[in-house]
């Protein structure tokens, strides 16, 4: 079966999948028999296409970067007209994050689900407010809810617990699931103050001109509470999860710390204790013989304790184009390899 | 469906499997609607056991401890005549590793496909000796042949390439797969001497009265060659990967790395080149900021270089009873869920 996919936003996310659908398109259909056409996008900044047969994607990459709109099968529709009256099977929502409400994003998961689509998503909102709400919404239909890209990128995190590690009972996953802090803390051990660290992270894209998301640990938090909700299957709260960021942290602390052969990370963490639930976000200065001491710069990771294999650990990208891109790929291919 | 399995091998792996069988019985049934008896076992030191109503694995292990044979339904068979005749649908082929002919677990593999069953192996013989021909033999038949456990025992390593990063083609993989010569590694940077540390990696259990396969590099040979073939695709023999041991590193070469905030590690590495695959093992003088160097003890790890998401690793234990059991469960799990 062709899959027909409807991306929702067309930002760096989206066109990151776009590019790999298109350089991937005869090797995915070889290697995997997937085949795909996108038949809808719709952005908040280009407007939206439609063609129920497939849209020409190369053509609508080069009106994002020549005309900043869509022009050839531009419709006059808004991301919820697209998501409903498509004849998408699978909605992508890449949609801005919006850790306050989720909206627009859970809508749009909800519309999906509610005309019979399945949702993956890199969005953060709607897996950190509404997780278990969205999950039932989709299993009552008997479709999926997919969200690896929420945390670490397209690096394996839920599809790993959920995979290959199934079968073992997970009781703590522990990590560092913030590229931007872990930059800037790289940097401030290499000698730079807080400020230069984070005025470099925002000329490399990594902080936004408001960084406070990331800095004062809010971003870590929403990941944190989707690891709970997801791992540890409760109903946690992103209020749930105490947090504190790095804004904290002197260079006399990280001098401190390196005397002492430790390192600060800003370490997001959740563990069951008998029913209890404990999450946080908060630095710890960890021995550098610590296997999260060595992850170094944008890097992300995450250990999960497990009862049958101990302690496992996944290290890799936590952010970019390309492999933000890749978290809905990997999730397409779920569908269409489970589905 | 009730799955019905044959254990070919009831040594530590095989018990390990049991033991977990029987603890996650519920849960397994529960979570993911897995459901199985152990209708055959076969062990060389033991003897073979079969009912093809399932057999009672508690009296089967208090045998194993207590006499040292089995006598509840006790049978004159041996392992090809379990695989062949009993009604099993997969068989767990957890005999000894034979690196030089592969056998008899190579004939094991081909009897079960003969036979209609799935094979689920961490016997690296058939996987380094004859990989794509049985895969080819089982592909036939639309079985499976499974081999999560042959590299890093039950940590992701063979079902995270083919589950969450398919999509990604992966150039190189690069790793420590062998703990027991990471483990002396370890403790020679305390300051023992590699006699003593051989010495004490034996006392653990890591190290066999013959240390050859381990300290010689064979062992990790053997694994590098599996993921070449099952990675890349490719047909590598043993002898095609250049192999070098930890023998002749002395206390003087680790003083002299620990000087220039340098480790030495055995790494197990395979490249595509162009065309070409490289394969080797060797041990290697890594900076202490490298990701693999801080990989202590008995802890394996592998970095998969990716197109889409560039360096990704996982991190975790390389053996073990239960390690090792779990290894085989998570591809009895792939086959209730996939097959």
């Amino acid at each position: 079966m062709k899959h027909r996919i409807a991306l929702i936003g067309f930002g760096n996310v989206g066109q990151g999948l776009a590019e790999i659908l298109l350089n991937k398109e005869k090797e995915l259909k070889k290697e995997y028999g997937y085949e795909y056409s996108v038949v809808g996008i719709s952005d908040v900044a280009w407007g939206t296409a439609y063609n129920p047969d497939g849209l020409d994607i190369p053509s609508l990459l080069a009106d994002v970067k020549e005309k900043q709109k869509f022009s050839k099968d531009a419709k006059n529709w808004d991301s919820l007209k697209l998501i409903k009256e498509s004849n998408a099977n699978v909605v992508c929502e890449l949609a801005f994050t919006n850790l306050e409400t989720g909206d627009p994003a859970i809508s749009h998961c909800k519309a999906a689900f509610e005309t019979g689509k399945h949702v993956v998503t890199s969005n953060k909102g709607p897996a950190a407010l509404a997780y278990r709400e969205l999950k039932e919404a989709a299993d009552k239909k008997g479709l999926k809810f997919l969200i690896e890209g929420t945390v670490m990128s397209g690096t394996p995190v839920i599809n790993l617990m959920e995979g290959p590690l199934a079968g073992c009972t997970i009781s703590a996953a522990r990590g560092i699931v913030n590229g931007t802090t872990n930059y800037i803390l790289t940097q401030m051990e290499g000698g730079m103050s807080y400020g230069d660290a984070l005025k470099k992270a925002q000329e490399l894209g990594y902080a936004e001109a408001d960084p406070t998301g990331d800095v004062e640990g809010y971003d870590a938090r929403g990941k944190v509470t989707i690891l709970a909700n997801v791992v540890m299957g409760t109903s946690l709260k992103i209020s749930d999860v105490a947090c504190q960021g790095i804004t904290k942290i002197t260079q006399e602390d990280i001098a401190t710390a390196k005397a002492e052969n430790c390192r600060w990370k800003l370490i997001g963490s959740v563990k069951k204790e008998g029913e209890k639930i404990i999450a946080s976000v908060a630095p710890e200065k960890l021995p550098l013989t610590h296997p999260l001491a060595g992850v170094m710069g944008a890097t992300n990771a995450i250990t999960f304790s497990t009862d049958l294999l101990g302690d496992v650990s996944i290290v890799g990208p936590g952010a970019g184009r390309t492999q933000t891109g890749f978290s809905i790929l990997t999730d397409l291919l779920h569908i269409h390899r489970n589905g």
